[in-house]
């Protein structure tokens, strides 16, 4: 049975320039009036459940497409497919731990961006080496779980400096991992003094719009 | 005040032939009778607290010796001082998402295992990179708490096929996340068939004892 969206082999990237080309991306993506966010997070973060949620939210505003980046499988393109009906294409990555620039261009030429207004990408779960590329999105979001932890803006610094979005996601079960959720915040914005912080469970939907909210003032005041 | 361990930068590798020189000091290991570890995890996934368990119980039967291996910080390497009083160093890998070989010598040489029986290396929280690098050890494990989902054997295959033994942590939180134990167990046997599989929690302690059975009989079956 031919699936309702597509799994595209990206290729590993041969420049050098990555900074430079995402700067060209970015440039190419304004005039085309694509608001493009990277999201970033550890395995199991919530990435998908948190787009789910946001998707349904904004997607009667905005025309949305999403690029699901994995290693391999593609249960994450299907389920933002089924929840949420908006164009979806699952990226692998063949093995590689993060996309650079190249790689998000790739995908943005398969999912087709011309009538959209809003892409985002769901980067492979891994707080290390994503942070590390530029992939030429207009800001970098990432999320930190509560069962992970408070301490991850100490042990994983650049992913916080490079996010200027941070969402707290399982705000719903923080105090089964003793969590401190103001301390953690104190953390953030000593890697990012600019980082706006939203707490939130993807599972119940606390905090969403607000989240949401933030997205849509993301992308007017982009606009502008 | 002088901190009761060391912190270690340890630098890249510049050495190709990677596997070899595993080889090479898995065998010098074996000379100095040293059973050593490899454990990787997410970030979050309860590494330190699982080792604080295990240390505890196989403490007066052992000589231990931990490397915490982070990007930054030094709050793992304090955790198992204070939680267990064994031999630990801290590893600062400069930003590097993995430790290969040649980086895992310099912390053994560094932490001094003239008079240990068994080293764990608590690797970087990455289920990716870290996979990819023969550490020289005898063994690979691996963690997968539950609120990351038991999807993640389809999404992250190598670390799964590269660990022999594979922990399933926070199980007592496993209900509120959906957590399906033995779809997880045959996830990961399609990826390992010969893995060995333990459901614990790290926080109340429940199925420690059968994990650091598994590990004592690990280490007398390589003695032998």
């Amino acid at each position: 049975m031919e699936k309702p969206y597509r799994i595209i082999e990206i290729k590993e990237s041969v420049f050098k320039n990555n900074s430079e080309r995402a700067d060209v991306l970015r440039k190419e993506l304004k005039e085309k009036k694509v608001f493009y966010i990277n999201l970033m997070a550890s395995p199991g973060g919530g990435k998908t459940t948190t787009l789910t949620q946001v998707i349904n939210r904004l997607k009667s505003k905005y025309r949305i497409g999403v690029m699901e980046a994995d290693i391999d499988d593609d249960c994450d393109a299907n389920t933002i497919h089924e929840k949420t009906g908006v164009k979806v294409i699952q990226l692998h990555t063949g093995g590689l731990c993060h996309l650079d620039c190249d790689m998000s261009r790739q995908g943005l030429d398969q999912l087709g961006i011309d009538n959209l207004d809003l892409v985002i990408l769901e980067n492979i779960g891994n707080l290390v080496c994503p942070a590390e590329f530029d992939t030429g999105s207009m800001i970098n979001f990432m999320i930190l779980s509560t069962p992970e932890g408070d301490d991850k803006p100490l042990k994983y610094p650049l992913v916080f400096q490079v996010s200027d979005t941070v969402i707290i996601n399982k705000i719903d079960v923080k105090d089964a991992f003793g969590f401190d959720v103001e301390l953690c915040k104190e953390r953030v914005l000593r890697r990012n003094p600019k980082a706006q912080i939203f707490p939130i469970s993807a599972k119940t939907g606390e905090g969403v719009d607000a989240l949401c909210e933030h997205i849509s003032k993301l992308v007017e005041d982009w606009k502008k």
